[in-house]
């Protein structure tokens, strides 16, 4: 099935992530909240195809860059989720000629930058700080928050949608009761901004989306819009979080083996840091790990038993520690499956993907 | 000078770079050993053609697709310092028959495909594991050796070179005196292997290569062949190694702002995991960063004073934090340069370089 992988390929399985579009898809459609996917993740055209057939018209990205990929491929209601970079307005410009271009402002500066050499009207949505600290005002800089919302409801080319948010403080969170504490959190702090400006601003929208908050909670008051990403993929950190099972995740690394140290209980894979990412999760005892190796079962990978991790990546290296016993079986030249602890990295990285029956997936050039 | 950048931009200044090849290739002249840079740093051929001017001859890789890349510029004496993965014969034969190409190999499965499946003879260098415990057969490992090097022996088509080792744990050492101790241990397994076995291949060599010993050390006893690569950038790892000044550091990231904070003493910039990698370092107190601030100084870059950090990378997102004194005077839409933690993976996600006369530099499609 696999005779022809030569160097380190990212498996992506169709059907996996398919099923995780159609789930999240289904729960937003019964809530009534627009489903609007961070297409940052997969950075590809034919992986956002797929969303049309769970009836969604709208993205998500990260930058003018891929807002442009995506546009060129018939996609004309977009967000970018990054603060405006006024550096870019003439491809902002151009952009907002041609799609439904939404923007994200949280200071005067960017919104009259829009404002002044934008001729095209833009829709803009006000990033808020709901517990990341990241980026974003805080929900209760209310003396900032007038300033910005005063100018923008004086700026003739910027429609006011609402407030943005990302509750990224969830990836810290480990099991349900967590998550949804995280939930509950931030969402409130959106509430409060929605009472207080709705009064002024009837049609404002609350719009959020961390695939932990979204993958495990089923209710939503008083939100709009989500914006996930991750769930197209998830990965060992939401698998880690408790967002999705193993099953549920659809890319792997195939990793040629090129060593075998079966004194010290480890393997050398031809997959490292250039394919990977150097994120890394670590065992209740602390130990880092940078991907298990998993094997392909009824309902898809599961997990080596006993587990195997990548103890450490160098750029091309990837060092794989395992049970003595399962290093007598494996073979130099054969391929280890690995399951990526942050598939957006990893396929940021790979710039491709390999579908289960051999099709080859392009991404988003450079 | 920097008007015309938009994204996060890899600056590369040429001079500097030209500086560190000017140095190690003096160094090596004076001790008479080779000096075969490893190219997986830059992955550009306009760095590598810098490398002519200093009577460099050779170089390493860290991939048969990098071997690729470079010999269609005219290289023809390229080792590929990983090990031989036996699912990329038919590049590895093309290769073989076009290049002196040096291969590395650490078991008979690797050694054995090459000699059934290559027409042209290939040189075989043997990868010995000099204490950054990677891969390499152990230097006591003699049973295992003495198989493998039986086994080239009589391979009409291997021609054995000699042992090649990488003191990797020299990324843990911090000044003289520690990177002096990781050198003269992992010299002395060489040498020792060398005494083994000369008298059976007299014409064995020894290639050894970490950035920190081949920039500090002055003495390489017994070395024949030197394979440093991040020198020729450098970066805040080898700073805080003790390898180089920020001044020898050759790559910068230009960094759009994007948000200030000054409540909580951050900047937020566009420039992310996706630019610099995830790599980080840590200060004395165990904090980690991802890059620290820089501004261009008589002699080169210098650190902002008080001390400027990334505290955090999301996919697109830099967190600065910086004195708040410092954040009046920055504006939104200015630019922030950042040198990186690690400049090999901060180059491997860039894809390309700004020469500071504006001019650019594609590096190696993926």
């Amino acid at each position: 099935m696999f005779e022809d992988i030569t160097t380190p390929t990212l498996l992506l399985h169709e059907d996996i992530c398919r099923g995780n579009i159609r789930r999240m898809a289904e729960k937003a459609q019964q809530l009534g909240i627009r489903l609007r996917p961070h297409m940052k993740t997969p950075q590809a055209i034919e992986v956002a195809r797929w969303l049309r057939d769970y009836g969604i018209e709208a993205i998500t990205v990260s930058s003018f860059h891929m807002a442009e990929y995506f546009a060129a491929d018939g996609w004309d209601d977009i967000t970018v989720a990054f603060p405006v970079n006024i550096r870019e307005m003439e491809a902002i410009k151009k952009l907002s000629e041609n799609i439904r271009l939404n923007v994200t402002v949280e200071n005067v500066e960017g919104a009259r930058a829009l404002q002044e050499r934008l001729r095209q009207g833009v829709q803009v949505w006000v990033k808020i700080n709901i517990g990341n600290n990241r980026t974003g005002l805080l929900p209760e800089d209310t003396d900032r928050l007038d300033v910005l919302l005063d100018y923008l409801a004086q700026a003739d080319r910027l429609h006011f949608c609402g407030f943005m948010g990302h509750a990224g403080q969830s990836y810290a969170d480990r099991g349900e009761a967590a998550i949804a504490q995280t939930h509950r959190q931030s969402l409130a702090a959106m509430q409060a901004l929605r009472k207080r400006y709705q009064g002024r601003f009837p049609q404002l929208e609350i719009s959020v989306g961390d695939t932990p908050t979204a993958s495990v909670m089923d209710r939503f008051p008083g939100v709009d819009e989500l914006r996930p990403g991750n769930f197209l993929f998830y990965d060992l950190m939401q698998w880690q979080i408790g967002a999705c099972t193993t099953a549920d995740i659809a890319v792997a690394m195939a990793c040629p083996v090129v060593a075998k140290h079966p004194d010290r209980h480890e393997i050398v894979l031809y997959g490292g840091a250039v394919h990977f990412s150097k994120d890394y999760l670590t065992f209740s005892d602390g130990t880092p790990f940078y991907g298990l190796a998993a094997q392909w079962g009824e309902d898809g990978w599961e997990l080596l038993q006993p587990e195997a991790y990548m103890r450490k990546l160098s750029q091309e290296h990837g060092i794989l520690r395992l049970p003595k016993a399962l290093i007598d079986d494996i073979e130099i030249g054969s391929l280890m499956m690995i399951l990526p602890v942050h598939s957006c990295l990893t396929a940021n990285l790979m710039k491709g993907y390999r579908l289960m029956d051999g099709k080859s997936i392009e991404m988003m050039p450079f």
